[in-house]
């Protein structure tokens, strides 16, 4: 199932994508709030609901929102592929693949769904895009093997990281850089772990429909499941729970020359099989 | 006013600790859900009621839970005191005092309240303890000066950023070591701004009640005030985020020799006019 959270006549709500429009499941799941309700309740509960009814909406009817507006964690991997590292890792100071993954939080209000304008800030002049595939949490774990961690995947999206550069590089944590408001596209939807294969995931990201970014998954250092079972030695992964998985060469800063983020910039975060999550990118008004 | 959350009769609760015992204010005020809806709402709308009612429970017939369990952001600083950019700050490759203040988000699963046991991870040797002083957001803000951020805090509390070094010290973000699971203390309670001096306050941080830090609140590099106009540039500050603000010298790290917490530990934070956090040190069970 493609499963969104989206605005429908002033009312946040959430449902299943289909071929013939979205089949709205807020209205019928009373005992789930949410999305990430329906992947803590199981999302298998959704299915029969699906299967049975006619969709309610057409999808562009509907104002997406991220599919998870509120994860109770966003952990994001840093230089987490072979080509960023290759790219990047030697300017960094890193002599060799790093042993273990490095990870930053996002906060919720640094996310917006597809359609929404990203926001640069004002006092940033290098505003960039870094185009990665997000991770939804399933079930509640601690302590998983790699092995066991691909279980508790309730399903794939797409993420725009969006990165502002200069505050990114002051000090020595990237926080404030990757934290700015509206920051982060993620969607359009969120497709359920059981209609894709992992290994075969690849991603594209486009600025004003020029290539940028091109990543196969076996580009990643860690994969989805190394970063489950790391991140699940020190704390409780939760339902709902988001990982963002790193991002492949390319990105604005590492060019010749080095090319930035302006209003009006439009970004596209392809990932097949999923869909495509795109944000025009708009200047802090305030 | 000491605005604490609590467990009371299995429902979570939250009221204004007095000398002779809590106010319930989650009874009383049915317009907000929570401190933090309090905080939203205004704090001034609780000052009535506390005033005209005598206390419903003795203070120690509750449960003690973060004052705000549910920030929906929560922003730390690191290497914000001078004592403690002394000691390690040349280790740490820092030529001179930093020119803007770095940060690390914590997510919400990190926190206990004062009498709840802090975990240190199973496979982390080093678990340390960081006193430090918590702000907590009163007003949504952004692009706020420094002279105007004092206005946006609605009050105070005690925190202690229990730290996993080997974690910390993998890669270079410290997140993963920071996000333990229930790895920091937060209360006992909120001290409403108004009952504070900030440059009076100073604080106090014993292991198994022997004294290990001491801070003065002119140690710090950055303000609060500095840290709040800083995070405004580049994103929205909301009631009930917290700013966790900095330790001075004397974590377990960095004595001679180091010394680290284990099972049974004892850690007290203590801020003159606002409490004293008491967190025992539990290992990780599974």
């Amino acid at each position: 199932m493609k499963l969104a959270t989206y605005l429908v006549d002033d009312r946040i709500s959430f449902g299943a994508v289909t071929d013939d429009g979205i089949v709205d499941l807020g209205s019928r799941l009373d005992e789930v709030d949410d999305l990430k309700g329906l992947i803590a309740a199981g999302v298998d509960r959704a299915a029969d609901v699906v299967a049975s009814t006619p969709p309610d909406l057409a999808t562009d009817a509907v104002h997406l929102l991220p599919p998870i507006p509120n994860p109770g964690a966003m952990w994001c991997a840093g230089i987490n592929t072979h080509s960023h590292f290759a790219e990047a890792g030697a300017r960094m100071g890193f002599q060799e693949l790093p042993k273990d993954p490095m990870f930053f939080l996002r906060a919720a209000n640094t996310l917006v769904g597809s359609g929404e304008p990203i926001e640069k800030p004002k006092l940033e002049p290098a505003f960039d895009y870094e185009g990665e595939i997000a991770v939804v949490i399933g079930e509640r774990c601690r302590n998983v093997t790699v092995d066991d961690a691909w279980g508790h995947i309730a399903g794939y999206s797409c993420f725009n990281d969006g990165s502002a550069r200069q505050y990114q590089r002051r000090g020595f944590q990237v926080t404030t850089g990757k934290n700015g408001y509206h920051s982060a596209g993620f969607g359009p939807w969120l497709v359920t772990a059981d209609e894709l294969a992992p290994a075969d995931l690849s991603l594209e990201t486009r600025v004003n429909g020029e290539l940028r970014q091109r990543m196969a998954i076996d580009d990643l250092i860690f994969s989805f499941a190394d970063l489950i079972s790391h991140i699940s030695e020190v704390t409780w992964l939760e339902p709902g729970d988001v990982l963002v998985t790193g991002s492949p060469e390319g990105a604005g800063a590492l060019r010749e020359p080095p090319t930035f983020l302006g209003e009006g910039d439009v970004v596209e975060v392809e990932v097949a099989g999923i869909g495509t999550l795109t944000n025009a990118v708009e200047e802090q008004r305030l």
